[in-house]
Parts: structure tokens; C-alpha cells; sequence
């Protein structure tokens, strides 16, 4: 069996989630914990390797077994033990959800039907403390129809060159985005949904981040669905700050 | 006229609103903030005295003006200026959100009709992170219905002296409560609501730590009751923890 994790994180203090040499990630934080917790050399692997800045409410992970005599006790601890003895040596801005068990074979990005991001905006003056953490201020002139319009081009298969963070080499830019839509959330933010197969590096804060430009009318939904095709990265937006982003959950079959 | 500010503040790194000799608060970054901004000394007046931790979404302050030649052009900065520029010397957990002119003879307190308080739950076995700064985990077997019961008994004026800070020596025990509700929150939060004409130092958070008792059975709405007409403070529950607590509107004529 291989087991499984579900992590939440403040991504605000961390350099994203993959490991680094030079800088700490939850990643890095999360293995430190586990290594703890079972007295041995952990590594994980995460469905989805957010960025800097950026936060995530349901986060997977499956447990990278070292090759070991089998019926080793450490592979049977409890659930329960996963959680909270893992939460007793994580910072308080990372915590273990659940944990659970997956038939042999399970990895928590390859197994993956689909990623749920949110970014959320809030179009005010000013930006409550309250919200900022979790939340970026837009223009309040910012209108949600265009952005509507233009999120209905992107369900399906497209090539998401022009939404890929410059300079990263993607040998394969087509994702397929299974949902996109942009929904009133409390207080009066604005949350955009993306659920797809995958997402390129930055993809989804390019999007919101040229959808913006869509909501202030400095580009038509047309144009958008055009840059879906294959367009360079110079002729999309910018990409949109990292705080305004959750991952929110991954699926399975 | 009397300036008037609505400040939203994260609690979480400050030893409260007041001004203390020994500790960061609220009020003094405000006051620096404001001092820079009109280049003259300047004092203020919070509705409420928000304890260490807790937030404030809708603070409301007015500035104490010195006296000065009439017509002095301090006195007429713009609102737009009071917001913008205050916030440029703030740190990024205080925010100026609103400004406006009140008449003559304003005060912050003391012209307050009403307060409004709420205090968020989440009844889980691991607080997400992406919550846990606005909000604290309780028992997931606390039930809503007799904290309901219990909170119907509050709407009116009462003896608090069972739910004032330890210690605290208050003159007035008696406050009116308008209205005190529990209501269905995101994500399967619950939150309490309590307004009223003036709230005793500590006397959310020993409401809120009383009526979990209720929600988890080990006492009984009735029970509940009867310490609002003066009982100990040792016969109500613990106070909550303040990272739930939030200053979330103050109301005037």
C-alpha cells in the first residue's frame, strides 16, 4: 500500500513547494516532519508543485518508500498517527488533513485525474487585512462578464504557450482544462475556478492575470480565446501575484 | 468636524489596540502612521479596546485634533488622503479602509450605538491553516441547537460579572445585548454573532468558552442562563482563544 497525505499550507512564507537547495519549501518541511515522526529517511512527492507565495487547502502527497524488509512495522502506522504525529513537528502553517492508504501503484501526480485551483480578487480600494493573505485588490472598475465570456473558450485542449511562466522550456504545452468559470465569493471578492488535467508553470495567474485585463476592457473575449492556440507569452497579460492562489484539491478516480 | 477612520487590523502580532508602554499595538502604529502623514503629533480614539490577538474588520477611530488657529489646512486633508496616505506608512496588517467627517462633538465610543463581535469556530479534527488565523478548532462533536438555546437567553440587559476578565475591576457589570446568534459559516464553520451597546473586557471569548461547554453538553442552556444575572466568573467557562475574535462593525445614530 502506499500512503497518502493531505497537506494545507500558508504558502507566504515559503519558497513554493518543491525543494530547493538554497531555500525552504513545505515540501522540505513536510519530509523534516515525516523523517521525525517515523525515524527514517522520507521523501514525497505532491500532485502539485505550487509556486512561491502560493497556498493550498488540499495538496496530495504519496510517501516515497525506501526499499525495506516487508511487514516493517513503520508502514503500518495508523492513519491518526499520520496526522497528528505529523502535526506535532510541522510550523503552524502547514498541516497534514488526512492521510489514508492507496493500492500499490498510486502516485499522487501521475494518478491524478485533475487539479482544482481558486484565485480569489477582491475589486476594492482598499484590502482588508482580513482577506489579503488569501486575496488580491483589483481595479474595482473590473467587470465580471467579459471575464465570463472569456473563460467559456477555454473548457477543452488547448496549447497554453502564451499562459506559460517566460523562459521555462514546456515540451508539451497542451493541458486540458475541464472547468473555468468565475463566481461571487464573500465580502464582495470575485473567485475564479480552473479544474484541469494539468497546469504549465504560472499558467493559472497568467490567465487570471490577462482575464483582469479582459475584465477592464483592455482586451476583447475574443482576443482571449485566440492567445489559447498556441500564442507567444509577450501577447498574454501579466501573471497575477501568488497570494491570490489556492490549490484546493486534486482528484482521483 | 471630527475626523473619522475605519481601520481593519490583523490582531495576530500585537499586544491589542491600546497604547502600552512595553508592547506594540494597534493604536500606537496608528498614531505614528498618522503622525507622518500631518506631520504634527496625533492621538486617537478606538470604539473598541480590542484585546491582544484579536481582529478588527471594522474598528472605527476618531482623531483627537489639538487645538489649534482655526482654519489650520491640517484639519481639511481629503478622505482619499487619510485613506492612501495613512496606509503608506502603515505596516501591511493594519489598513485605513474608509475616512469620513463627522460632526462636532463625535466620539468614537462613547457616540457608538452598538458593536457587533464574531467569533468563528471550526468543529474538526485539523484546522487548515488557510482558517486558522481568523478562526480556532473546537470538538467535532460540539452541537449547534443547545448553544442556539442558549444564545436566545442574551438579547437584552444583564449582569456580566460572570463573563468579565478575572481580575478586571468593573465599576458597571451590565451591558444590553441586541442580538446573539450562531449561524452555518464557510467550509463548515460556525460562527457566533454578539451585538451590543458596550462589551466588557474578555466578555466575548468567556461567552463564546461558556457556550462550547453547552455545545459539548457539559452544562445546559438553562445553566448558561443563569450566570447572566451576576454569577462569579468562576462559575462560566474559559475564555476562547483570541485569534477567533473579530471586531467586525461598530454602529452609530
Amino acid at each position: 500500500m502506499v500512503r497518502c497525505l493531505t497537506v494545507a499550507y500558508r504558502g507566504t512564507r515559503y519558497a513554493g513547494w518543491q525543494r530547493q537547495p538554497n531555500a525552504v519549501t513545505v515540501q522540505q518541511r513536510l519530509e523534516e516532519a515525516l523523517e521525525t515522526l517515523r525515524a527514517e529517511r522520507t521523501r514525497v512527492v505532491g500532485a502539485g508543485r505550487t509556486d512561491a507565495g502560493v497556498h493550498a487547502r488540499g495538496q496530495v502527497v504519496h510517501v516515497v518508500d525506501a526499499p525495506r524488509a516487508s511487514g516493517s512495522s513503520e508502514a503500518d502506522l495508523p492513519d491518526k498517527a499520520y496526522v497528528h504525529g505529523t502535526n506535532r513537528h510541522l510550523p503552524s502553517d502547514i498541516r497534514v488533513v488526512a492521510a489514508s492508504r492507496m493500492p500499490p501503484g498510486f502516485h499522487a501526480r501521475k494518478s491524478a485525474r485533475s487539479k482544482l485551483y481558486a484565485y480569489r480578487v477582491f475589486p476594492v480600494e482598499v484590502l482588508s487585512p482580513l482577506d489579503g493573505l488569501f486575496a488580491v485588490r483589483v481595479d474595482p472598475r473590473v467587470r465580471a462578464e467579459p471575464m465570463r465570456e472569456a473563460l467559456s473558450a477555454l473548457p477543452g485542449r488547448h496549447d497554453f504557450t502564451a499562459f506559460a511562466l517566460a523562459g521555462g522550456a514546456h515540451t508539451e504545452p497542451c493541458r486540458t482544462i475541464l472547468r473555468a468559470q468565475l463566481e461571487a465569493g464573500s465580502r464582495g471578492s470575485l473567485v475564479f475556478g480552473f479544474e484541469g488535467d494539468g497546469f504549465l508553470r504560472g499558467m493559472v495567474r497568467a490567465l487570471v492575470g490577462t482575464l483582469l485585463e479582459v475584465g477592464l476592457g483592455k482586451r476583447t473575449p475574443r482576443e482571449f480565446a485566440e492567445l489559447l492556440e498556441g500564442a507567444a507569452r509577450s501577447q498574454a497579460g501579466p501573471t497575477a501575484p501568488p497570494e491570490g492562489l489556492v490549490l484546493e484539491r486534486v482528484r482521483y478516480d
